[in-house]
């Protein structure tokens, strides 16, 4: 039953996950075909563990109907970013979507776990880590003010995945990030020189190499 | 020298800091004021611990002018954030503001201590947890689109704080509250009204309480 788990992200790197488990309580639920697994409000106290079927998030909207904000097939965890939180409140309705098999591990066991297991620990501190980045990123975007600010924010976002100072492509045309951005194609690349002419970007051959990142990185703090 | 480390929540609950920190390996290294402790672009391979003295965040704006985005007094941790996210590079330059001690426990061996002292685990995770909750938030609140979607998000958090079918209070006047949404008091007023009509509030003596939570959650998923 457990072999799926190493399917997993959060379980990678685990040789015998049968052994691990067997240190730690834990539970297996069936669910039926649209059974209620938690409402909206209940304390989120273990870590959902999808090991077969299809399971949903909804919320009743203002009229009474209720819409699916969130689809998870099996093998996969739901509902994890709260467990540790001091304000651990599901903030939707799940329901089975198809039969199902959940395994549930409480906080409690989780933490033991996480003991037993330095990989899930690192695995763990790594997919929170980058959630938070990437939550952080898009915060940070949308409080950006100026087509310039986007610009700078997406060009930092590129360099993240290149070696420092060299060039890369902007992995779009200008027409879609123009749109992106929610300007015209002459008004982006009109950005773009600006940035070249202020010497922190080198544009060639259609690709960008960041000259400044620090000046680059002014522009974000600049509001 | 390490006794001030106690009052840092992540080494709240710690007897014996002495004993736990001899169990692994890490360095102290002193900082003359206005010395460089990192530069954006470095990758974070650190837990930093401010033991003494002050340190700050800062970028050079756009026009070369150096921008002091972070302030950091000990003792505190700080760019803890990255350290295990995929991409873990430092965003700013973190200087010394004044003569500064600070500790600095590698990536490596920080795990190790989350594996030695469970409680050091623990409060990291709900550090963690709740920092992602915050900006979680803090991203839905900036894709709100309308001023009822505000309201209902802002009854729902004080909601959190509170039992659960009890009045609460609104924690701010009608006006702190307009001010707040970007509105005026009346139309603050109607739409509090409007909520009342559809039976999802009740409204008594200026306190507040949410009788249909499922249905309040549905303004928010309705865009």
């Amino acid at each position: 039953m457990l072999e799926k788990l190493s399917q997993i992200e959060l379980f990678k790197g685990i040789e015998d996950l049968d052994t691990t488990f067997s240190k730690i309580h834990y539970q297996v639920r069936s669910y039926e075909s649209e059974a209620v697994i938690a409402y909206a409000g209940d304390a989120c106290e273990y870590l959902y563990v999808l090991l077969s079927g299809r399971v949903r998030g909804e919320v009743a909207n203002f009229t009474g109907k209720n819409v699916v904000v969130d689809d998870i097939n099996a093998p996969n965890t739901f509902a994890e970013a709260f467990l540790f939180a001091t304000e651990n409140k599901i903030l939707v309705n799940i329901l089975a979507t198809t039969e199902a098999k959940i395994l549930l591990v409480p906080k409690s066991e989780f933490l033991r776990l996480l003991h037993i297991e330095s990989a899930i620990l690192q695995n763990y501190l790594n997919a929170t880590a980058n959630r938070f980045v990437t939550v952080s990123q898009k915060l940070r975007f949308l409080t950006l003010k100026s087509v310039k600010q986007k610009l700078v924010h997406y060009l930092l976002g590129l360099q993240q995945k290149h070696e420092p100072a060299h060039f890369f492509d902007l992995g779009k045309t200008h027409a879609a990030l123009a749109a992106l951005f929610g300007i015209t194609r002459p008004a982006l690349t009109k950005n773009l020189l600006e940035l070249r002419r202020e010497g922190v970007i080198e544009i060639k051959n259609k690709k960008v190499r960041i000259l400044n990142e620090s000046k680059l990185l002014g522009y974000l703090e600049a509001l």
